[in-house]
């Protein structure tokens, strides 16, 4: 009897019914919104995660597209017919490996880097927004620095937050968490793909396509390395980036990408033994 | 009185409290399951979206690298000091424009193309996955039902999905939902990553990040086809990749990353009067 008057007294519980009619209510309202949203993502204005979907809200008529509108010029070929040009191309970068052990000295000059840096920024980019930002570490103090953070990252992503069959299938390669190769490369070249731009206006602008512009470019700056004679390493180091992009002052809309270690070959480098797939296991025609 | 003979006749009616308990219960869970799947995709074992974290749950005695472990080897610079390599190199692709226009002869021999994939096929890659399949269209045929895919996907594109901005921002590009190049052009290439493979074993073979290495072999094919004097337009025709994975009849672990076509350009080719950005545009140096 006291449980029942003390049911009676509690406005709550007497109205308890109520009370979970609404909560459940609320529940299900909020369930069927996140299915629409999943839904629309699917389905709806835009389907690929690289094309960055937020727009400031404009009225159409005051649209204005990010590049100047003005018409379309003659294209001059840079280059004519070259029957083996191709094959004289295969053979430079035929012999490009990625190496982790580099040598202090001879020290390639900053001047060689800007050139290579120069040809990955032809590069196309989605509505050419050239999404990229080159920062070339030559300062040993922020090598180290560099090198600090990603070696402490890489201890937890070993240990922790990589799969075992991960941390197995990079034993061939013979690497661990420990980077000497960041404070041995006489560069480190960062590459931060711009998740955004802004216009001259001082709009936000959308960039479209950014990790792919910008992974393309680093292909087209691993190919002039070599063709200066430089080799490189390409790493895509889990987790380090917002640490990094600190570390290098970069602004908000600039997301690691690559880390790239640039110099030469020690004399004792060695690299692992593997074969590429042939031209048939990459190749299909129709 | 006739609703409360109703209401007590049935028995869900009679316990609808404890059947609303029930099923807020069901959601309260859901909700939580869902919150915690969250929380550890975002802190969890790997954060980067590029990874594929799906494994085969195996023993970790069992656990065998995707690479064979051999002893590894001295490295032999494929390519010596070349201190006015970078300036060639440079001039070489500065040249490369996006192309919109191509001449249907001289048809490039499929040779060169080969050579080019050849060269594309050095990238580096996450563990060495070489998670690529470049696909050759010559066949006019299939070039044609290319076309129409992705006409037919743009239409819905320009007219739905994209954003009045993006819409806008292309302008300057003068681009549109009609793609005669897709038919114009000698060749076509689209270029698929594949998210995973097989081992030789018949195991499931993690391709870490898969979109980064296929687009830094693209941007090598880039360069490949720049030397071969050929030119070419990159695009990443948007919702087009399921109808052009089951057109090229790839398996399910392939998915479309890029459309390139290739070709010579015609004789009346225009371009958009582009400027690129300045070195100091894009590189920063510590």
């Amino acid at each position: 009897m006291e449980v029942e008057a003390f049911l009676n007294s509690s406005k709550l519980l007497q109205h308890w019914p109520s009370c979970l009619v609404g909560l459940l209510l609320v529940l299900v309202i909020k369930y069927i919104v996140r299915k629409r949203k999943d839904s629309s993502k699917q389905d709806g204005t835009v389907r690929d995660e690289d094309v960055a979907t937020e727009f400031e809200e404009v009225a159409d008529d005051d649209l204005q597209p990010a590049l100047e509108e003005k018409p379309h010029v003659q294209f001059v070929p840079g280059q004519t017919l070259n029957p083996k040009g191709a094959q004289r191309f295969y053979e430079l970068v035929c012999g490009r490996r990625s190496i982790r052990s580099f040598s202090a000295l001879p020290k390639p000059s900053l001047s060689v880097i800007e050139e290579c840096i120069r040809a990955a920024g032809t590069a196309p980019s989605g509505a050419h927004t050239e999404p990229w930002t080159f920062c070339v570490v030559e300062e040993s103090g922020v090598k180290q620095s560099v090198r600090w953070i990603v070696e402490h990252e890489e201890q937890i992503n070993y240990n922790k937050r990589m799969h075992p069959q991960w941390v197995t299938d990079l034993r061939p390669l013979q690497t661990s968490h420990v980077k000497p190769y960041l404070t041995d490369a006489p560069y480190l070249i960062l590459i931060f793909k711009q998740t955004y731009g802004t216009t001259k206006e001082g709009r936000r602008k959308t960039h479209y396509y950014n990790e792919i512009s910008t992974s393309i470019s680093a292909g087209i700056l691993l190919c002039a390395l070599q063709a200066a004679g430089l080799s490189s390493l390409v790493t895509t180091p889990l987790n380090c980036g917002p640490a990094l992009r600190e570390l290098l002052q970069r602004p908000e809309n600039e997301k690691l990408l690559i880390l790239l270690a640039v110099g030469y070959p020690s004399d004792d480098c060695k690299v692992p033994d593997l074969e590429r797939k042939r031209l048939d296991e990459i190749m299909v025609k129709y």
